[in-house]
């Protein structure tokens, strides 16, 4: 019996081994679990273990269900595109918040991602319309600003009559260089140019905040 | 324009918000979006801002890998069922272990789910064939002996010749008790009769270990 080996003998208890590790995986799971499994593991933030936890949902639900994600999926992937002007998901030429009348098209909000609209949007204070960059600048990634969706910006500001503009880049590294870097050039078109402000968050404690987070609270103060 | 409210007016900037939060919320993403959202909730361990990252990987992969996730899921549902013998996963009638040849028919190691299968296979020591309880006895949960494959066991150890039965429940209270069950049943039919050792983890520091573990340990020395 080649490949077997005679294990430890402990507690009388007789037990053979594998040599070769790769033997054993191989009859782990079948053949349609390990696949799934290897394309779970490429979705962010899923490990093996998750993929696994998420393996024994998927067959102990019912197929109803199931179908459903997995066309759900394939959905979203061929149906979603960008919008024309701002960037943001849609599924016709115009995402919902370009196409809605009662935005006020001439303030625009410009953020990094289509998360960062969904993150505003639910905030429910802003109502002019976006700008997506779809993405920042990032020597360390070799993301520069030729990578994002600037030049349409600058369409869009030259072309219609823009009012105001807020970068609302994050506060880290990237966004602070990228909201720069607009800033440079958007200032001479002569819009009013505003940044989202920076200070201690809500509900948060003054004590826990950071002291860049507090420096900055304190430029921008405001009169009560 | 009803629906609408002026905004606090900060830094001279005019803004307008939207009083209800869910007329916004129907507007952040698409439908298709928002439906894939849903669906990934559903699953274990996966919350709204993981969704959201899957999301955002879902669109930027090739659309090659999408449909080959969307395909994995269905074919694993369709496809997977319970070995006829030991229960655990398979695609044809036994699974994988017990239709090797190589593997020693008569020592059974009774385990909770087939992710334990999977776990014992990778350390690669044991050679013989499992029985997969799906599940454990927890009254907490509702579940009792009758909701675990306990008679497809029996069968086994009165049809075949067994000579050696591991229990491997885990080391939780659920699995203590369904061990303690399963060897009142399985002792009269005078099989050998094991439960995996407890004890101290390889490569532990004997002073993190909780004292409970400890006395299992000390309970389970051998001579060396």
């Amino acid at each position: 019996m080649e490949g077997w080996s005679r294990g430890n003998n402990v507690n009388g208890s007789t037990m053979l081994t594998i040599d070769t590790q790769t033997e054993l995986n191989v009859s782990t799971y079948t053949e349609s679990i390990e696949k799934l499994i290897e394309r779970l593991i490429k979705l962010p933030g899923i490990g093996r273990r998750s993929a696994e936890r998420i393996l024994a949902y998927i067959l102990q639900a019912p197929l109803e269900d199931i179908k459903n994600l997995s066309e759900a999926i394939t959905k979203v992937k061929e149906s979603v595109r960008s919008c024309r002007i701002c960037n943001n998901l849609s599924e016709q030429e115009l995402c919902r918040i370009c196409q809605d009348e009662r935005r006020k098209k001439d303030i625009i909000c410009i953020v990094e991602n289509p998360s960062d609209v969904s993150a505003i949007e639910k905030a429910g204070s802003f109502a002019g319309v976006y700008h997506v960059l779809m993405g920042s600048i990032s020597p360390l990634e070799g993301k520069g600003p030729s990578d994002l969706k600037i030049e349409g910006l600058l369409h869009r500001i030259k072309e219609n009559n823009i009012q105001e503009i807020i970068i609302a880049t994050d506060a880290d590294t990237e966004g602070e260089t990228t909201a720069l870097y607009l800033a440079k050039l958007i200032k001479p078109t002569g819009v009013k140019l505003m940044r989202l402000g920076i200070g201690i968050p809500m509900g948060s404690n003054l004590e826990y905040a950071d002291s860049s987070t507090l420096s900055k609270a304190l430029e921008s103060r405001r009169q009560v």
